[in-house]
């Protein structure tokens, strides 16, 4: 297709929902892509753009005529400027997006970006539509028939009082269903939620969810009304969210796309790995304290990795269930004892059937049957510290503070490999020798 | 507070919104459970019932008096109703359910319950405001104030040919800002998309999430509207998949809940525990062919489960970041070549830092040089392995129609710690002995 150049690309691509054209441009390699912007600068516009991968932000940016950029920006609601502005490591992009803005929505950005990253004030849009708590629906009608800035989408009407401090709200559909004459504060919702442009997004978004609102208002620190964050934004951050926990649990710094190059990734990959490689050092160490036992038994060698690689998944399993619940707030102070004594007896359980079958597959494999004691014992001890770490580890790591996806994994699977070694190889020296 | 008993609890849960309630039931221990249900059983209304676990809602149901569950039930959307009763196993509380709603929506719930699982069907309100599409925003105004059914919540009006097939819809806001004479099909929103019931519903919330859609219509096969999905619905579903994969990476059954038994948890986490055994004891005996160089040289035991510890590490972040781009369809055939290349390299980079690391750690420890080349090599070779592997696996495997999530874990930390033990103990056998 772009081999042939022309018009018809332009032709194809039109059509396409600018969601679909960010990700052809991110599917596609260094060479291509760039023959494809160089081919329709025009085409590129704001939804494009803020649709694009952040990585890719900055290449597509510098590639495209200034004139299009100014184009593409104005489109945009100031909450996506500040979206695209805020990952820009070039600082000379940023002034030219922020130029390219008329005065009252640069104004606006700049604003936005003076609150902390990933807080309510940098999710909000400031096209809000509002109207006195006094008003009647007939009102509002006629307001609204008048207004030449309305945003793009809006679903609500926000009532504010006479210092801009936000009452309440009212859906459209009441609005349209309602005699003209009806007062506006009659028809008003019930789950009215404001919240103050300092909150954190994970704080927004889990209300979001929670109490399946569609939008709602953001006010500065004397109650009064800055903008509005909608159910999309709100969607956006919960789907982040759940993207860095994933990625984390599995060790991957959360930042990581598949548009990054090699070296990036290799970065990103390396800090995880050698924690990992930390914790294995201290695995080996354990072992090494057992040389003698294992120059006598080889078979000990031979199943040792069993134990630990049980114990570390189980523990994994605990692990990724404590996060999640503790994400989503079901883990919390009044049942943490309760989960704990779950997954510790669930752990017992499973580690009871596990060293039954290991037992027989010990006696079988190695003719010893003090040997499959040993691997039984270990293996029950082993999977109820890993359903202790399991839970343990991520809540108190949350206590102090830590992001427990991202550090709870090496922790657990170090205590998992520690004991398995220390408990299999430790009893084998006691019973066996 | 219940030992007290009381009203005091009612005027306490009053006013706290239906989630929260279903929050504080599901953290509650059974025997407090029971007795707040006892003590308050007209305050458990539609609204906490649908927000409440799956695991609980049939203890819940069985413990209400049929009257409250016949008034709880009434209040909620058909979408509601279907997820209510879609997975109830006690088929008598579902007929109870099903009696308790008028013969509009019992129909309107039983032909939901006769799509798919999963569908679009299941997932869509029959409540939906439509207009035809040669109505002007007056008519459609003058109707919506006569109307006396009208959803709970809505934002679009859909418009419709004769014959109940949606053309396109028009949003509240537009409706509002436009003078009465205006035809709706002149305001009409261009991102108009429909579903077949029969659809996916991770198509669906794959949608709503690419395009950004506040709600979409639903139609049979012969393209006539049946319902309206609305966002948060859409929302609830990419929240359940994502925590589907969060889960099922870590070889946990995606049904399970804090809220579960002690016995559930433990059938639950079993299976991949024992997959995991298999997986383990497979490492095993490629170990056990190394016996001899092993008893020679112990330090190989001591060393062998760091390769395979860092193979395992190395493979799941590979893995983990594929999964999830094959879930956000941000890896396809177009880039899947790029993402392996990148992959291997960057797995192979990483091994020649670790190389180097682990031969000075080898060198220090045990004083052999060659020990340290081996453990460098056998690291090179395994991290390049679990790059291929980790991407290439869960590729295949949805290729072959398995979800990647719930099978790649098992395959890709087998083939790296078969990979780790033997490149690193075969190298030791040739080189050391």
């Amino acid at each position: 297709v772009e081999a042939g150049d022309g018009e018809t690309l332009a032709h194809l691509l039109e059509p396409l929902h600018g969601a679909d054209v960010a990700d052809l441009l991110e599917q596609l390699d260094d060479g291509p892509r760039r023959r494809l912007i160089a081919l329709w600068p025009h085409g590129i516009d704001g939804e494009i753009l803020s649709e694009l991968d952040e990585s890719l932000r900055e290449e597509v940016l510098a590639a495209l005529p200034p004139e299009d950029v100014v184009e593409a920006v104005r489109e945009l609601d100031t909450d996506d400027v500040v979206d695209l502005i805020e990952n820009l490591e070039d600082a000379s992009q940023a002034g030219v997006i922020l130029d390219a803005l008329e005065a009252v929505d640069r104004v606006a950005v700049e604003q936005a970006l003076g609150f902390p990253e990933y807080s309510a004030g940098r999710l909000m849009q400031r096209e809000v539509v509002i109207a006195p708590s006094f008003w009647t629906v007939g009102q509002a009608i006629n307001h609204l028939r008048g207004a030449d800035d309305l945003p793009e989408q809006f679903y609500h009407v926000i009532l504010v009082d006479p210092r801009m401090r936000p009452v309440g709200y009212v859906t459209l559909g009441k609005i349209l269903s309602s005699a003209r004459e009806t007062p506006l504060a009659e028809i008003e919702e019930e789950s009215f939620r404001t919240f103050y442009a300092t909150d954190p997004e994970s704080e927004v978004a889990y209300a979001f969810n929670q109490y399946h609102l569609i939008s709602a208002a953001v006010v500065d620190a004397d109650d009064r009304l800055l903008g509005v964050i909608t159910i999309d934004d709100a969607m956006a951050v919960l789907d982040e969210e759940a993207e860095e926990d994933i990625l984390r649990l599995a060790g991957v710094d959360s930042e990581g796309s598949l548009s990054d190059r090699v070296l990036g990734t290799v970065r990103r990959r390396f800090p995880w790995l050698a924690v990992n490689l930390l914790t294995a050092i201290l695995a080996s160490v354990v072992i090494s304290q057992f040389e003698g036992v294992i120059t006598e038994i080889v078979a000990l060698a031979v199943l040792m990795p069993i134990v630990a690689s049980m114990g570390g998944n189980a523990g994994t399993q605990s692990l990724t269930v404590a996060v999640r619940a503790l994400a989503t707030r079901d883990l919390t102070g009044a049942n943490v004892w309760r989960v704990i004594r779950r997954e510790v007896l669930a752990g017992g359980i499973n580690g009871v059937a596990f060293a039954v079958i290991m037992a027989v597959v010990g006696l079988l494999w190695f003719g010893s049957p003090m040997l499959g004691l040993v691997i039984a014992v270990a293996m029950v001890i082993n999977l109820v510290v890993a359903g202790l770490a399991g839970v343990g580890i991520p809540v108190i790591l949350q206590k102090i503070g830590v992001d427990p996806a991202l550090a709870s994994g090496a922790f657990v699977t170090t205590v998992t490999d520690v004991v398995g070694f220390f408990a299999f190889l430790g009893l084998a020296a006691l019973w066996l020798l």
